[in-house]
């Protein structure tokens, strides 16, 4: 075989049943990643991108540290969220660190091979799982040391202007933001890197499975456990604070305050960044792993294309992460609250984060169809030479999938638009048709969404298969640098403006004015983000466990596993993991309650010992009141109600994977991809037309005399407080679920034995020991926990016994106001 | 080959490939199917047992229309509860008719074949259809006849002992429950023995599917249409006659009332009746058509156990009849309402029904094992020869599962236990826990039903394939006769207490109470109903899957139709069927608000035009109220309700099966089977635990001063309200879903074609037609009702511009009232 000059006689190597001819001629400069360093080639992109965005990063920390600071109170009520947020992330990383050395050692022994060349699975699978939670934890205790810095410098800017406020807080956000995309393609290409060292590619991404593992893990602590924290830290702050205390919201006085205040970092800098730095890292694992096994032995006029499928996922995240740096310097605004309406400034600061992020998004697309051509330019098989083109428009179709999905999330819960309109008119007959309509509303929401996911799904698969399904997800994350730093904005801004409120001697009302507005815009772009971070949870989850299947397959022969969906193991693994995400919901929306009760006694103990603490025009001097106290009990609350759902979501399909077989597994998966997607959007959308039901009442806009202090806004009210765990607790919670259990399939695939059907596998002791294991240690748990709470409410009883019919009298005499509030309209 | 004296020689009839010896000896007297007339023989027993049933039902109803119907003033209102029923059923009858009508022609077109031989069978299929909507319409009809005959003499019979209140109303209860059961026997075993003529069993099996279509078209009308009407008619009455014009519930006074008894019985008769007519005939017809495919070319020393495998669910729903008709004799008790506590009487009415449950189930479990003798009895197949115990296990799975959810559903939903309780409790802080806390019940009730399904599904699999389970169905179903006795036992008690109310110079306070103590009864035993239709619902539907899946199989080649979870296109289908649950229930749920308004526009008409009628003391002479406009508006608001979920019910499912193959329409029913159990069991289940919880608040379970009148109660009010059109209309409405998806994919079963992957089938212009079609009807209807609603709201706004102020003073009113009881405490 000879070749013309300008081409030059390849071998595909690692060959075992490959059907076309062993060598071929290949232009030059394309496709070039089947030579020996290839491996290491193929994901150097991303290492360096990663690089950069840790340049950037240490820029933007630079800048926003060096922001003024404000007047000594200001800087000493940011010190003690700081100081919040600290004590949270330090008692939940101890005991996270148990659960992760616990898991390190289970997946060590687990995945232990017999034979010389799989002795070391378990470690290096191990090891993964390591680096993976370790950088997820790292990116958010960083995200949160900069958001609880930013939020003091960014109510001194708004001193100034609202373009310096908003660039401060932005350029926070962004810190997270590139820190997640950075230590995610870091961790990714160096583990790559050094695994192919010795071994084939195919293994080392089963070894890198485990990192996608231990963000996951982490996610979970940060998702479920920081979403409990932080309602649990507002519900007590507002019940015992606002209605029995009777001071205004964000006031020092409230012994919950801080707390409060911290909540919002946890749940939406560090519980969002987790579970975005996992779809992100789970996206890009599911596609080298289904890129790999498609294209290993699959070649045209450029070699075999493994190599390449495995590079296209970096690529087009690195390249990415290049991408939204360049779009944080298009968000500044020149919007201006003395010449706007307030709604003409929250549109115009709209625009200046949309701006940003469609900039983002266009350099994404373009740059996209060179990465394409760069890496599958040359393929050609059985004339299929449109490839590059098919798999170009998977990218851009998971692109457009997360904005569809994110632009309708906002029209659903935006009050400029009918459904949250519906839910606050629906006030007018009490609360219970306001949360049938607003259960309605997040029902028939889940139609929007899901279709977009089909849509995707079914087109991507006809464009370029599974591979293309799991491109589109990595697409559709490469902008995240830019979306996740809009998400970690929210809560900045949001403590900026309770500082200004806290601090309100030290800033003027013109300052208050610009931190609202700041806040307004946090609170539509967070429903945007939840809206994404569901979509995309989803569509990664449809890439693991694809790439489970795909393992699975590789190991047992793609002939015998077959996962039909009408064989009764596989429908019942359907159905229990339909159930999943609804007992995970539930656990999670009770745990709320709980936590927030004993917030709730600690706040009234310490209105007991300072009751000047009720007089708001009291100074508090240091140490009163015990903000710290507060603090560390809702971290321990928090952290007790996680118990029950997080080591579900661990054993429960590990035990299944086992009892009943990788068959019933698969359907587990779907099963809970499917519910646990329309529960999740369900209960965001639901929890976010409350919110905003309740602010449109606010505002006036059912008219006249409806709104604050009427029976109107009574019953707007009620929707607001049960869509509260709603949106923060449970329905993030859900997004992690669905994730968890593909990547723990995926890490378990190997060790998972089939059986005849109507016959349990080999194996089955090992499930059935995790399941029995599981009910028992829960089991007393919960008893534990359950007198806990007995021995609380007891003492609470013992030492107050007149603080129930306090809240009785507080709850009367607002009745009486709406009462008269209601008779003078 | 020779055979003993005492045996046979036969000969297997119409073996293909069958792999055994085709001629064996049989031991006279077992297995007596495959003779000639064998497909007749098999099916008869169904066909007397049917004829028995109605005899017993012909006595029954003699007996309650010879019971005494108490004063004029009684005969009266109860006339006009028969009348408005009536009057409901023709106008829902007329609609109903013309759908039909429609489908009948679709079928007719849609499933001629093309050869001599297969041109028959869209007219077939489209007469089973027929057949199938006549007998189930006729039993709902007869159903409603009975009880709103039965509800006055229940309360005449009241004046004398509870005993014959009990009596009556129970009896009236099995006309319901055996007409059903014995119309559905009938017209199977007639369609069977007819089709048999000329027929080969399976293709008589793939016409009778029509027959189970037939009647989910009743049950879809008679459940969504009918959970529309109860509930509008419940909330308008009680929201103008109660709230407005302060008149006590089930008074002659409010023009509604009537509509709202009529409610009663459309729901819980005709509603819950249809609804399991569809179980009942749908698991029959999936167990025949999964038996005959499985045993018609197995055979051991007994023949081809093709007509066993038919024979055995008749046999068994058959001799369930028998069973079911012994159980009610059983039913009398000696509670005496003098010498008991209120509580002691329920326990003791309690034990009266399950006495006759268990009865009638301890019957049948002994009689199915000589069933499955007589019928599987000599099958020995490789050593196989535990078949017939295999299969007995089955029967026993299914009815242990049917008690297990239906008891497990009264522990979540009564208030003697923890779960009502916690609701109850979370009225301590407001309306918003109340609701936080059901929800969190009703999500995390789905574990135990769903466990105990996986469980029969994976055993009853082991034991004897997906035939066991279709048996297990038919099992659990087989004592219907009197489950849907105490079902339908409800709402007559109900009706029985409301004549009672109505006229209480007729009947003295004793005998208000004994019906009372009926009504909390029924309360019960609804519940359980509840639990007990949604667990058979979904056993149905998973073995109708399998016949549908069985079905294309054998058109396709089983070898060519894998349906893969991991393709694409069949999770693409999870996912689109897992949404339709969450949109109908969010349609559903939306409905009862806007039809409740139209009743509420025609009742404030009526109080304006008869203001006389707010003085309770005033007697309304014949003709005031017009208690007919009532029901009149009230049914034709339900049926415009029903027209966009009805339809989407009908034609989504047809239209992706042929968009997008068969393959994603078996993803699709799996999704939605798993999604809509999970949906109607949460609702039903935190709906009937709201409207226990504010019982157990109203009977003082919280202690001294939290019962009626407190801010305690408000706030349980609050989750009955909301609950309502959970446990009513959604959750009842999912049942009929995913019975009907499944029903409708079997039907048009031989018409769908399968593609290649990422291509679409040949006939994909029908789906994109029918969906596109759909589309565009259900825009411009939704338009169309839109402006009907805008319309009639214009009209009230002229009409009475004071009447929203005077809804607010109301409310403001019955808030100070609350108020001063609060601060009372």
């Amino acid at each position: 075989m000879s070749c013309n000059a300008s081409e030059t006689l390849i071998e595909c190597k690692g060959v075992i049943d490959f059907p076309y001819s062993e060598r071929c001629c290949e232009t030059r400069g394309l496709a070039f990643f089947d030579d020996q360093n290839g491996n290491a080639y193929a994901v150097m992109s991303a290492f360096i991108a990663g690089f950069i965005g840790l340049v950037v990063v240490t820029l933007f920390t630079n800048q926003v540290l060096r922001e003024p600071r404000g007047t000594e109170h200001m800087q000493f009520v940011s010190e003690k969220i700081h100081a919040g947020a600290k004590a949270f992330l330090h008692k939940e990383y101890f005991y996270l660190s148990i659960f992760v050395a616990v898991l390190f050692i289970a997946l060590s022994v687990l995945l232990k091979g017999d034979d010389d060349e799989e002795k070391y699975d378990g470690v290096y699978t191990g090891i993964s799982f390591l680096l993976g939670a370790i950088l997820s934890a790292s990116a958010g205790y960083f995200g949160m040391f900069i958001a609880t810095k930013a939020n003091v410098a960014t109510t001194q800017a708004c001193t100034k202007s609202m373009n310096d406020g908003l660039r401060v807080a932005f350029k926070s956000g962004a810190v997270m933001g590139l820190t997640v995309v950075s230590f995610g393609l870091f961790g990714l290409s160096a583990l790559y890197i050094i695994f192919t060292i010795e071994q084939e590619p195919e293994k080392a991404w089963r070894y890198i499975s485990g990192f996608g593992f231990g963000a996951s893990a982490i996610a979970l602590f940060a998702r479920v456990g920081g979403g409990t924290y932080t309602k649990a830290a507002d519900v007590g702050a507002d019940l015992v604070g606002k209605v029995e205390a009777g001071i205004p919201e964000d006031h020092p006085s409230n012994p919950a305050v801080i707390a409060d205040n911290v909540g919002d970092n946890v749940g939406d800098v560090a519980g969002m960044g987790a579970d975005l730095f996992e779809s992100y890292c789970g996206s890009i694992i599911a596609a080298a792993t289904l890129g790999y096994a498609e294209y290993r032995y699959k070649k045209g006029c450029g070699g075999c294309y493994g190599n390449a499928a495995v590079a296209l996922p970096f690529w087009i995240a690195g390249m990415g992460v290049l991408c939204s740096i360049i779009g944080t310097f298009l968000v500044r605004t020149n919007a201006d609250e003395k010449k706007m309406t307030p709604n003409e400034v929250l549109d115009s600061l709209l625009w200046t984060i949309r701006k940003g992020i469609f900039g983002a998004s266009i350099l994404v697309v373009l740059v996209n169809a060179g990465l394409v051509y760069m890496t599958f330019g040359s393929f050609t098989r059985d004339g299929n030479d449109n490839l590059p083109w098919k798999i170009y428009g998977c990218t851009i179709i998971g692109l457009a999938a997360g904005n569809i999905i994110g632009t309708f999330t906002e029209y659903c819960t935006s009050y400029s638009f009918r459904p949250t309109q519906s839910i606050a008119e629906a006030s007018n007959t009490g609360p219970a048709t306001v949360l049938i309509q607003g259960l309605g509303v997040g029902l028939i929401s889940t139609a929007v969404p899901l279709i977009t996911l089909v849509v995707t799904i079914i087109s991507c698969n006809a464009l370029a298969g599974q591979y293309g399904i799991a491109i589109s997800a990595v697409s559709m994350l490469s902008t995240l640098g830019i979306t996740l730093a809009t998400d970690a904005y929210g809560p900045v801004a949001d403590n900026a403006g309770g500082i200004a409120e806290m601090c309100e001697e030290d800033v003027n009302e013109e300052t208050r004015v610009k931190t609202d507005a700041l806040d307004a815009l946090g609170n539509t772009t967070a429903a945007t983000g939840k809206g994404f971070a569901i979509g995309s949870a989803a569509l990664t989850s449809v890439a693991l466990i694809s790439a489970y299947l795909t393992d699975v397959q590789n190991k047992l022969g793609a002939a015998t596993f077959d996962v039909k969906i009408d064989e009764p193991v596989v429908l019942s693994g359907v159905l229990i993991g339909g159930t999943l995400p609804f007992v995970f919901a539930a656990l999670t929306m009770l745990s709320v309650g709980k936590a927030a009760a004993t917030i709730i006694y600690e706040v009234r103990r310490q209105f007991r010992k300072y009751p000047q603490l009720k007089d708001t025009s009291w100074k508090p001097p240091a140490g009163v009141p015990e903000y710290e106290t507060c603090v560390a009990i809702s971290t321990e609350a928090a952290l007790i109600e996680m118990v029950v759902p997080g080591s579900m979501a661990v054993f429960v399909p590990a035990g299944i994977g086992f009892l009943l077989g990788p068959k019933a597994l698969a359907g587990l998966l779907v099963g809970s991809l499917s519910s646990g997607t329309l529960l999740a959007i369900t209960m965001a959308n639901a929890g976010g037309a409350w919110d905003n039901a309740k602010k449109y009442v606010e505002k006036g806009g059912l008219g006249e005399g409806k709104g604050k202090r009427t029976s109107y806004h009574e019953a707007v009210v009620v929707g607001d407080t049960v869509g509260d765990p709603f949106k923060d607790t449970s329905g993030p919670a859900l997004n992690i679920l669905i994730k968890m259990m593909s990547l723990i399939a995926l890490v378990l695939a190997p060790k998972f034995q089939e059986a005849n059907d109507g016959e349990f596998p080999e194996d089955w002791w090992i499930g059935m020991t995790i399941l029995l294991a599981l009910a028992v240690v829960l089991y007393f748990f919960q008893v534990w926990s359950t007198k806990r709470y007995a021995r609380l409410e007891a003492e609470l009883a013992a030492e107050e016994p007149a603080s129930a019919a306090g809240v009785e009298v507080e709850m009367t005499k607002t009745k009486d106001a709406k009462a008269a509030a209601v008779a003078a309209i």
